[in-house]
């Protein structure tokens, strides 16, 4: 998207670590690994700058800004807040495009002066024609320019545009949606936003075509209007998540010491949002399953009648409490499918009015099984189905040893490639039938966590897995509060 | 406990599985390696039935129950339902004092005729001398008697009282707690309990001297008046923790499909639960984490006020939050405590208000970090504290390469032994200072699951680790309401 005045920010031509430590285990040396981890460098320039070392890492390390023998368009901070002023004139003179100030111990601090050093620092940057990120933040994270401010953080791109003014929270994010298989596009850290913030970022996310899905965490509202604008701008156009922390008295208290952030009003912040057509979510959790539901099929769930198909007459049980508290319905199963369920499978140890508890079902992919899931998928009156496969190794049990998927597996490998096979089956019924189908994982202490490459295919193949049954149970419930809230709106999803 | 009706139930001098299947693979075969597991044979004599085999697994198999060489005390019926009949009446010409009916397809499934032969049954076998458990369930778990129904059960002793209609949320209370350090006195699932059930199980618990905590999934309500005074009587002499399962519409029907129980009104159930002193919870989870804090010293938390104690300011904002919604404060730290600590801490990059986010702070057992730690199980005003050490192996981050509790380190076996070592330290900063602490993992997607071991060495020294903030959060607050429903009750803990 060319034209708008955050352009530049995602798109450096160079880059400048200032303040880079010379000893690089040290603290503040991440930008560095994280930039490497990318292969930044072999993307485009990137500067070291130290007024006490010539070289780092075996690389060039100029004294000052001004020794960078290129132009530098993007300048990372990690200079101490007292010499950051000196730095602010530097990038106004090398005719640097945004400075991303890491540099923290500003108005967060609760200090006065330390605050109002933060304004004049920010206001001079901007007087030049600087961009400023933060301070107090953690910066870009753009994949497809090679920037990071973690190791390990994926390096393809995805639809995902993130917005978090914390950077610890950013990286929860990112890494816990990578691990379900989503990548992003962009995300920016902007700490405590004296200049670039939310408003400006989702009015640009709005626009973003590389961006299908804006995930937000965010803890102040310095300008409710002009982010209301932008923010109704942007969930008009695609899905929009927001997570806001500080929404208690103590959270607001700690808010204000994180990122020197003013909360507001819980209500009015839900109100703001509500009316923006965006979704407020309560937990990082929420945040993370909402992402994924809006990124398979799940996202056609359009009422909250369910099947629940699954292992265990207690484990059946305790979910159809869970999902039933989260205001979703799994009513009776018509007497005409029961009968048909009735003639494939055994009396003793199944039940199958809904939930469709089939434990002592045997044999993979075996007919009885085939027949269960197909009545699940096209008996009339449903919206959706949770399906529940077995993810654990086999043990003996009295009960039985096999799943609803078929036998469970006598070791890690054999239940993770059972468990890819589940999958594959599910993922085919959901496309075949129409009727979208939430796998919700049971996530006991001895359930394998599922392997990222897994969720990932999973998710390209368009489902949708949920760690466990309260979390899926809410986030379907908090789904349908949004498509009701939408009401008139354009469809996003 | 000697001359209580149930006590032949717990200690079984000779065990006989009939309907052994010939394949040791077959459905069916579970039991016999469970007691296998736990070394059964050893201990008293374990019998084979089968009508049409004379050995399986090398092990000499008996036609009838009749045939069997000694004396029976306790039968694993796993014959079909059509042949039950004459099951009973061999186990009361054989003398035998319980017979397990681990045989389904009776009740639950809502066939009439099917619900008739179950009372039939076990009026016979009552008639006849012969307690029975079921059907319809798993029976019995008693580590000190060897008796088991799952494989790799733990087979040492402990404190808990568990009852459970369901033998498959037996198992995950089983393994769940197991995994949390806590072991077993004994366990009885018992189905449909048709002939032992809730109160009479509860009543033993009451009396039980193995017993110090009991734990209770319960479907079905046969009589509100039984349960109501053995529920009082176990909850008045040790903690009592009940999860009930049907609470919804929804689960009532799948309740009745289960153990054919009539799940009752949920409000009537939770004012028994409160008039008998026993706390009921809503989730699997819930029902483990407030087993463990009540095995910790976190069961003296008597108060809302606590401090939060850990690293990232994002993350304390969200943890804040989640603490509030459960009804527990997190008061402002006194300006004289926030003064000592600023002295030791660096003002960029932590907050020291309460929450306590040392994300900045540096080396593994420092002064500064032992100054934090001090303050918080020092200062007064303050009920408990939470703990929320680092446990996930280390990667370069812009932000710091430095944990709570030291340096994150760099590797899965550098992370648990540090992790050990932080609660080491929790546990001493605990027992030296007498304020609770609860300690609280991440629950990232890149940490690591704690091993069993160092769990139960935690347990051991009196410490609680819960595995995320809005479950600790929740947990609190249900040891809290529930303190507050016993107000007039002898203290149990």
């Amino acid at each position: 998207m060319a034209g708008h005045p955050l352009d530049p920010l995602f798109h450096p031509r160079s880059v400048a670590l200032v303040g880079m430590p010379r000893d690089v285990e040290a603290r503040g040396s991440g930008f560095f690994h994280a930039l490497l981890d990318q292969g930044y460098p072999d993307h485009h320039p990137l500067y070291l700058v130290n007024p006490n070392a010539t070289v780092i890492a075996e690389r060039p390390c100029y004294s000052t800004l001004l020794d960078c023998p290129g132009p530098v368009d993007h300048v990372i901070s990690l200079v101490p807040a007292r010499t950051a002023s000196a730095l602010v004139e530097q990038c106004v003179a090398k005719g640097v495009r945004t400075l991303h100030l890491y540099t923290a111990g500003f108005a967060e601090s609760g200090d006065a002066a330390l605050a109002a050093l933060e304004r004049t620092l920010v206001a001079r940057a901007n007087a030049g024609g600087v961009r400023v990120i933060g301070p107090n933040c953690m910066g870009l994270y753009v994949p497809a320019e090679q920037l990071a401010f973690y190791e390990e953080l994926p390096r393809e791109s995805g639809p995902v545009f993130g917005i978090s003014q914390s950077g610890g929270n950013a990286g929860d994010i990112i890494r816990g949606l990578a691990e379900r298989g989503l990548r992003f596009s962009k995300l920016v850290s902007f700490g405590n936003g004296r200049d670039v913030a939310a408003a400006e970022l989702f009015e640009y996310a709005a626009h973003d075509e590389e961006s299908r899905l804006v995930v937000a965490y965010l803890e102040g509202v310095p300008d409710g209007r002009a982010l209301f604008r932008a923010l109704r701008a942007c969930a008009r156009s695609k899905p929009t998540i927001v997570l806001k922390g500080g929404v208690s008295q103590a959270g607001a208290r700690a808010v204000r010491s994180h990122t020197a952030s003013l909360a507001g009003a819980t209500e009015v912040f839900d109100a703001l949002c509500r009316q923006a057509g965006a979704i407020r979510v309560d937990t990082m959790d929420e945040l993370q399953d909402l992402a994924v539901l809006l990124s398979t099929q799940a996202r056609r769930i359009a009422g909250p009648r369910a099947l629940l198909v699954g292992r265990g007459g207690g484990f059946s049980v305790l979910s159809t409490d869970e999902i039933a508290r989260h205001g979703v319905d799994l009513p009776e199963l018509p007497a005409e499918a029961q009968g048909v369920l009735r003639e494939h499978i055994p009396i003793a140890g199944n039940s199958i009015r809904n939930p469709l508890d089939i434990s002592s079902l045997t044999g993979e992919g075996g007919s009885a099984m085939r027949t269960v899931l197909r009545v699940a998928a096209t008996t009339p009156g449903y919206d959706f189905m949770f399906a529940t496969p077995d993810s654990a190794p086999a043990r003996h049990s009295g009960a039985s040893r096999h799943s609803a998927f078929g036998t469970p597996p006598p070791d890690d490998e054999a239940a993770r490639e059972q468990e890819r096979r589940a999958l594959n089956e599910l993922g085919e019924l959901q496309a075949e039938h129409a009727r979208p189908v939430v796998v919700v994982r049971r996530n006991r202490g001895d359930e394998l966590v599922p392997d990222a490459e897994l969720l990932r295919t999973a998710l390209d193949a368009g489902l949708a897995v949920i760690p466990s049954v309260p979390r899926a149970a809410r986030v379907v419930g908090t789904l349908l509060r949004w498509r009701a809230a939408r009401a008139g709106l354009a469809a996003v999803f």
